[in-house]
This record gives structure tokens, C-alpha cells and sequence, in this order.
């Protein structure tokens, strides 16, 4: 038995770690933060998911250069630059950086860095050096750490658990992330980091972070493109002394999983997210397959923006899918209106409008039972709109 | 040694074809027409490429309903509606409306249907069958049997080649073809019609023009997506008497690429069409993935609408690709416009200008090479603008 309760504050919560963020002028307006750090009093253990990009940026390249099993005290944040295709320089950027942070701060053990912002450009190190000059090492400050690290978001993405045993001894586990664009789920999608106060053993952290991902980040797509800084990074300061594993399971799952949904919500251009269930396949595979076809494709993508409940655009994505299927079998119903049902169209004229109006929600579900076996997969999407493509247009500007 | 003349008037020109096109009502203007024929004096034997989608129309399943090396002499096609999912009744449909044609034309042998348009709705038989008493089946209009077949398609796709051998003896090819979104090119991709008065054996039209179909329409994406009615289809009266496999295979090569770079060009919202050529791949397969892939990412395609010459979205894309490839290696061109080199991006304000301008082209290059093989492909993409999401939000009304 245990109870979760959300509070607000996100990282300010999790004892032992400190965090601020600031602007040192990549961002236009001063207001906005686009330098932040992360440290813990004592060194910190450290799971951590990155992109399967074979082009995985140098903050990656940098953190896989540690030793396995290191502990770090330190995370450097920023945006508008991702530091990506930037070669040996770009991780020697890194070093530099972290060169002149330990000017300031004597302590700092195995420092990493994560960024996020366009791809191919390197860092301005002078500018970024400026931040250490800025930052209050000693605040607790998650709002400004969640808002630096935003780029085309349109909302912070911050969550906090109080996990509290039975006996009532309890820990905090908190999340700030990022993302909106170039979200496709092969692996991490996006920025996210996890803090805890939780004394959970290294070997949890990494199986317990491996399964919440799968289940949350892994089943989203915004637009079907992976990202070159993907990362999913947990840390945990042990502050508290307490643990239960069950416990930590549920707060990791439902955290990974809100957040995903909130970068599905804040899509670049989105204003609906839909669960795309595919149930009744010969594998999980299969369903898999096709749940994530459903999610990437554009023409369905456009009808859920029009909310045109054009379920034929549903079946030919399935049918394009090269998975087993038939016409004979497949059920398709968007929320619990029937539209499709073994060779039978039942979209008359009043169930097309019960289906238009389950489409202007700002969530639904379209339900594809193939009835050829017993495995299932639900993907999350979002819609396509004119806004999407403004966004993308001219991203740089 | 042969020469190809390229002829106005598409199908008029095939000796032993006739083709009409005419409105019944499907489409709101009278002068638009919706159903279409192509008869010919002799039964000729056909060849024709199907979609893969799992999920294949009414039309398609009908047509495997003959017996293998059938001959046909006449092609009945209609738009508006796609008579997909639609089952055994979708089926029974096109024999009821045979069953009609028979009694205006007694010697129709083993008649073809094709059609495209919504899925999932059931054909209207008597009002396409009103077509029979308005068709001149002796009318040479190829025109209004092009203009039949279009539906999102803005311009009308046509082509003739006279192909004249050595001797000065000659015969023609010709071809017609709809097709602007719901294209992906695991195959056929659209409707294509391709007429010819060649002497060709059935086994040359066979191999011809599956390798036209893999070099061209099999190149192509709009938008990613795989339509249940994808056809080509080849058929030769033979009345020219006069045949050269080398001609022939030129003008069907020609022609098949014509046709579909006039369907990229007429892309829903289209703008601008981009060879994506990624060479120095391990083997074809990788190349292939790579730039399918970058033919298909959304973020590639929204750049390119926006002249935006953000090279970190073709290199990010080929880097989720899981194919063998580094950043030592690879180099990335605009047409000839250098943009990344080896770990070095190139893109200062002068090259970013350039590569800025040679986005602004109606056509052009994005060339890849990853510098691990030999092996190379090139796939053919446009960009994605407001009106595809506008067309394809509410494509039904």
C-alpha cells in the first residue's frame, strides 16, 4: 500500500538538488531562459535512454564517454542550439564549457550536459559561460530550469509525486520536459529529466526507466521524426532513505506517461491527441506496426484536423501496412461509434455525424480490431494543421 | 536506332482504341466527367501492376478474377468513388453493371473496371450505368477520358510518343493517369492507362513494364501513404503490326517517368519537386530507406516549402534511418551547393543564401552521399504546404 500525491514545484520538492535557469541572449526576449543547470549535494547515479539517432548528438557522445556506472553532481541545460553534427568539436566544446564551469565551482564531478535547439551549428561557448556568472547555485528554481530548456513548446512540462509508504515514510520523484517537434518514439523522443530523493538501487533505476519509456514515450508521435537529442535521463540523490519499488513503478509510470501526453497536447500545431488502438492482430509486432502507421499518417492525420471521420483513410493505412488482415474481420469504431464492421460500412447519415462529433473532442480513440489473433498496441497522435506547417516552415527565424 | 516524336491528342493516336469520357452526376459540374471507357476493335491482352495495400478494391479483386493471359476489350473507369472496402457486394456491383453494358454492347469480352475516389462507400450502379446511353463508342477523346479520371489532380496527364524504327515503319504508345495525394510507391500509386498499337509480345509487356514501374512511379511520394486502387495497367491492340523491344522500352520508360514526376508536380498543395539522391550506402536497400525516408519526413518536407536550407533535417532523417552511416563521412549537397562536409557544416551566410535560392527552384537536388559503399538511389518528394492539410482536412466535401 501506498499513496501518490502530486504537488506543485517540480524539482524544488526532491531534496538534495538544485536548479535555476537564465538567459544569456541566444533567446530573444531576456525573460526567457535558455541556460540552466541541475546539481545535487552528493554525486548522483544516473539511467539514462538517448536517441537510436545514428547521428546522436555531442552531449550524448560526451555522457557515453564516461565510464558505466559513473556518478555525477551536475547537468548544464540549454536550448536554441542542439549541438548536434557538430563532430569532435562539438564535444570538445563540451570539455570547455565544463573547464570554465569548474572555475566556479570547484565540486563538480562528471558534469553532463544536455542540449536541444537546431542542428549543425556549434555552440557559442562565450555566451553560455556567461550563465555560471548568472546563476544562483544554491536556488531551487524548477520553473526556470522547465521554461530554459522549451523551444517551440507552447507550455512548460513539469510533474511532482510525494510517494508515501504505508508506515509514512515517503520520497519525491519530479520531471521537467521538453518537446513538441521532430517527436517520434523509436526511443526517447525529447528532453526529459527525472529527479528523485528516492534511495532506489542503480540496477531499479535502469530496468524501471527501460519499462516506463516503452510504455509512455515510446507510443508517441507528433510528426515521425526522430530527433538527434532524445534523452530520457533519471537521477536520484537517495536523500530521503526511503524506497519501495512498487511505488516508484507506478509514480515513474504515471510521470513518463503525463508528459508524454503533454508533448503530444503541445505538437507542434496539434490540438487533439487520439489513442490509435489496434487490437485483435497475430503479434504485438503487427499491432505495433500499424498502430504507429495510423499515428505518422498524414492523410489521417488531416482528416482528425478537419474532423472528418473519413474511416476509409483508417483502413487503407492498416491495409498498407503489409501486416495479416482482412475486410472480413476488421472493426474499426471511433470512440464507441461502430463505422466499419466486416465488409459493412454502417456510416450513415446520423452515425457520420455521431463520429464527426466524437472527432471535435480534444481526445478520442479509433479502435481497429482486426480479428485475426489476440495482440494489441495503442500509439498516441495528434492531428496536422496549417500551423504545424507555419511552424516548420521557417523553424530557424 | 529509333526515333521518339512526342504527339498532341494521347489515346487518339493508338490505332484500334476508342474512349469517351462523360458526366453522370457524381461530380457537381456537367462539363466535369466522372465515368469514362477505352474500347478496342480487337481483344488485347494486358498488363497491369496493383497496389500491395492489403486491403485492394472491389475493381482490383474482379480483375484477379480472370483467368491468367485473359484478353480484354474494354476498359470501363470511373471517379468520385473508389468501390473500396466495400466486399462481395463491391464486386457484385461491377458484374451488374457489365450485366447493363451487354445489353448496349453485345461483343464487350472480359471488361476491366477501375476506379478511384472515397473508400467504403457502394457504387452507384444506376447512375453510372446512365454513362452507356451518353458514351459515343466510337469517339476518339482521349481529353474527355483523361478528365473522367481526375479527382484532387489540378491538371489534366496525358502522353504520346510515335515511336519510328529504322526502316521508317512506326507504332505509339500513350498513356493517361490521375494522381495527387494518397501517394506512396511500394508499387503503382494512382490510376495509369498506358495504350500502345506495338506488336509487343504478352511477356515483353510483362517485363517492361515492371522494370518502368519500379524506375518511376515506384520513386515517388506525396504524402507516404498507399491507396487501396493503385493501378497501371498496359494493353496493346498490336494493330501497327510493328514492334522493336528496345523502342518500346525506351517510350514506356519515358513515359512512366513523365507521368510520374506530372503527379509529384500536381502533389495535393504541391509547390516544387526534389530529387533526394543518396549514394555511398552499403547496399541499394539502405539507399533506398534513406531516401524514401527523406522523401516522406514531414519536417524535410515543410523545410522545403519554406526555402529553408536546414540541412539538419535531411541529416537527422537519414540518421534515424538505421542504416550504415557516420558524420566523418558524410556530405551533404542543395543541387551543387555544398552544406555539410565530413563533420564540417558549410553553412555560412553566403552558402546558406545560395542553398536558400536553389530551394526556391521549381525542381532541384538534394544529393546525400554517406561515403560507406557503392550503392545508390534516388527518390522523388515535393514540399508540404497549407493546402495539402487544407485539401486533405475535408477532402469529402
Amino acid at each position: 500500500m501506498f499513496n501518490l500525491f502530486p504537488l506543485k514545484g517540480g524539482f524544488d520538492n526532491v531534496q538534495g538538488f538544485f536548479c535555476d535557469g537564465v538567459n544569456v541572449g541566444m533567446k530573444k526576449s531576456a525573460t526567457d531562459g535558455d541556460v540552466a543547470f541541475v546539481r545535487s549535494d552528493v554525486a548522483c547515479e544516473v539511467s539514462a535512454i538517448f536517441t537510436k539517432n545514428r547521428f546522436a548528438a555531442a552531449p550524448i557522445k560526451h555522457f557515453l564517454g564516461y565510464p558505466k556506472g559513473f556518478k555525477t553532481n551536475f547537468l548544464l541545460l540549454n536550448s536554441k542550439n542542439a549541438n548536434a553534427m557538430t563532430g569532435h568539436e562539438g564535444v570538445a566544446d563540451i570539455e570547455k564549457l565544463f573547464e570554465k564551469l569548474h572555475l566556479r565551482l570547484a565540486n563538480i564531478q562528471n558534469p553532463i550536459m544536455s542540449s536541444t535547439g537546431v542542428i549543425g551549428y556549434r555552440l557559442d561557448c562565450e555566451k553560455i559561460a556567461t550563465a555560471f556568472d548568472k546563476f544562483d547555485f544554491n536556488a531551487k528554481n524548477s520553473d526556470a530550469t522547465a521554461r530554459a530548456i522549451m523551444t517551440t513548446d507552447r507550455f512548460k512540462k513539469e510533474i511532482c509525486f510525494k510517494v508515501e509508504l504505508e508506515d509514512g515514510s515517503f520520497f519525491h520523484i519530479a520531471a521537467i520536459c521538453k518537446g513538441a517537434g521532430m517527436i517520434n518514439p523509436q526511443m526517447a523522443t525529447m528532453l526529459c529529466f527525472i529527479l528523485s530523493d528516492a534511495a532506489i538501487p542503480k540496477e531499479d533505476m535502469d530496468i524501471l526507466l527501460h519499462q516506463s519509456v516503452t510504455k509512455s514515450f515510446n507510443t508517441i508521435s507528433v510528426d515521425g521524426d526522430t530527433s538527434t537529442n532524445d534523452t530520457v535521463m533519471l537521477l536520484s540523490s537517495k536523500c530521503s532513505g526511503v524506497y519501495d519499488k512498487e511505488a516508484f513503478s507506478e509514480a515513474l509510470d504515471l510521470i513518463c506517461k503525463h508528459l508524454s501526453l503533454e508533448i503530444l497536447k503541445d505538437g507542434e500545431g496539434s490540438n487533439k491527441v487520439v489513442a490509435f488502438e489496434v487490437k485483435g492482430c497475430e503479434d504485438e509486432k503487427q499491432a505495433q506496426k500499424a498502430a504507429k502507421a495510423l499515428s505518422n499518417s498524414l492523410l489521417v492525420k488531416t482528416a482528425i484536423f478537419g474532423a472528418d471521420p473519413n474511416w476509409g483513410r483508417i483502413a487503407s493505412t492498416i491495409g498498407a501496412c503489409e501486416i495479416t488482415c482482412n475486410e472480413e474481420s476488421l472493426v474499426i469504431h471511433y470512440d464507441t461509434v461502430l463505422v466499419y464492421s466486416k465488409e459493412h460500412p454502417s456510416l450513415d447519415a446520423q452515425t457520420e455525424q455521431k463520429a464527426a462529433l466524437v472527432m471535435q473532442k480534444d481526445s478520442f480513440k479509433i479502435t481497429c480490431d482486426l480479428g485475426v489473433g489476440d495482440a494489441s498496441y495503442t500509439a498516441y497522435g495528434c492531428d496536422l494543421s496549417y500551423e504545424y506547417v507555419k511552424i516548420n516552415a521557417d523553424y530557424r527565424t
